[in-house]
């Protein structure tokens, strides 16, 4: 069974004025620190190319299309792909997609080793709101300025080991997890930008965040037995502080690699992928176990019905 | 909007040869001190009429059914409906339960105040096997003295609060909170009888279960924005030992009460229901952010399939 050398790669905050080839050249700073420490595969935050914009609102949309990648890997993240391949190390990194059609996606890929796409993914749990709502703290207004994902959740098996993405406010919700604990998942990787204020309750700062943040990766990597990587970008951006806390995670849930600082930082753990097969054969043996007769409402009913 | 003192009863082991009415007589001295303490409701555990006897093995599984209740209430249970009625406190225990068609149960119920039973919940998630396996340090054999749960995950509104169940093993299993969380659910019940061994990993002892059990607990109430009281038989039970751990936990997903002993143990903690509207309308808004058309596996796919 496969052991691999897991690197997260916490980002600290990217200032509306950075130039796309200015963090390129911190993340390849940061695949350089990792494939010293022989890593095997790299985790971006979420959105790592440019600043978190959906804290700001504009009318008209298209002014912040420019934030947006209209090709992967494009002139300024061929880099990244580079380096990929020079390292033998595979990688995921979030950024903003817009397609040919014209649609706008919250997206986090996998390259694998020989710079190949192995998985793509659209974030589906768009947290936030479409339009300017002036009672909050600060706007999160990531419904205005993306579609909800639609492909899926997807797990692809790459440098032998099945991995699947998430993004961000994803982590919060089970059916992202068991989406890709289905499909037998072994490497769970998705990269935040999560505001260290609640822009609705000045009481929830930064610890309670920090807090519902781990456990809600904990819980997920031990309820479906996989490693996972969650990767910040936070500290100071443009104004806005988010949180760090970049982990690392093993398939017992417990963290076994943990940033310290709110910047550019990179951790590292080695993973025993064989460890996934317990978990997965004992207490969530899904096939023994789950009784899907009783999950009908998670799947046909989107929002509360009380009953009667 | 409703406040209350919610009381969790835990109860140390419960040997074989203790009848019925000492049983009892242990859960009204608690009740008595829930009633001191002003409690509207209170929780007992998983099964705890009588020892938990699935780590046992016998062939022929009649010989367990006086284990069995075939009356809710019965006689020996009935001092506790008299109790509840008294002190005008709700309540929640598990038993097993045998019916007239002759099929057995793990079963637990809510009782109003005024003795009415407002919701039966027949355990789904049932751990374990259903034959002898000596490779085990112990006999976990709910599979073979129960039915799985033929009732589904309901929600009744009781007191004014709207109130759920599961058991034990359950908590491990967002779909069991999902279901309870698509009905409004502002106070989970779970009772249990977790042994402190994991019975096929020697490395997998009472630490480890004591954290698998609180997180999956604090993430099921983060994740529903509900109450939540889980409530241990523990302690040393015909020579063999369960976790403790009984906990009161909050919308936010924060232990608010804990159980410092392995024995009978009242603990308490105020709920202000009206806590649970926050989450349930910003983050955990599901009509505005759960995306049913990529949870399909969830409810079509019971076990593991690998991606192509």
């Amino acid at each position: 069974m496969t052991k691999m050398i897991l690197a997260a790669a916490q980002m600290g905050g990217i200032q509306k004025a950075e130039s796309r080839d200015a963090v390129v050249a911190r993340m390849l700073a940061l695949m350089a620190q990792a494939h010293d420490k022989g890593a095997g595969f790299i985790a971006f935050p979420e959105m790592c190319l440019t600043t978190f914009f959906p804290r700001f609102y504009v009318e008209d949309r298209a002014e912040f299309d420019h934030w947006f990648e209209t090709q992967m890997p494009g002139p300024a993240t061929q880099p990244l792909f580079d380096a990929a391949k020079a390292y033998g190390m595979g990688m995921t990194f979030g950024y903003c997609e817009l397609t040919p059609e014209g649609d706008h996606y919250n997206t986090a890929i996998i390259v694998s080793p020989d710079g190949a796409i192995t998985l793509k993914y659209r974030k589906i749990h768009l947290p936030g709101h479409a339009e300017y709502e002036p009672e909050r703290t600060h706007q999160h207004l990531e419904k205005r300025y993306f579609l909800p994902g639609d492909l899926g959740f997807n797990v692809t098996r790459s440098q032998d080991v099945l991995m699947g993405l998430a993004i961000c406010n994803d982590r919060r919700w089970p059916e992202a997890w068991r989406e890709l604990g289905l499909q037998g998942v072994e490497l769970v990787c998705i990269g935040y930008n999560t505001p260290s204020q609640n822009n609705l309750s000045k009481s929830e700062g930064l610890e309670q965040r920090l807090y519902h943040h781990e456990l809600s990766i904990c819980a997920g990597a031990y309820q479906n037995s996989t490693y996972a990587m969650a990767v910040a970008k936070c500290g100071m951006e443009d104004g806005n502080h988010m949180i760090g806390g970049t982990i690392i995670v093993d398939p017992d849930g417990f963290v076994i690699a943990k940033a310290e600082t709110e910047g550019d930082e990179l951790i590292t753990a080695e993973a025993d992928f064989a460890k996934c097969a317990f978990g997965k054969s004992t207490v969530f043996n899904f096939a023994a176990h789950r009784r899907i007769e009783h999950y009908g409402r998670i799947a046909t009913q989107t929002g509360v019905k009380l009953p009667e």
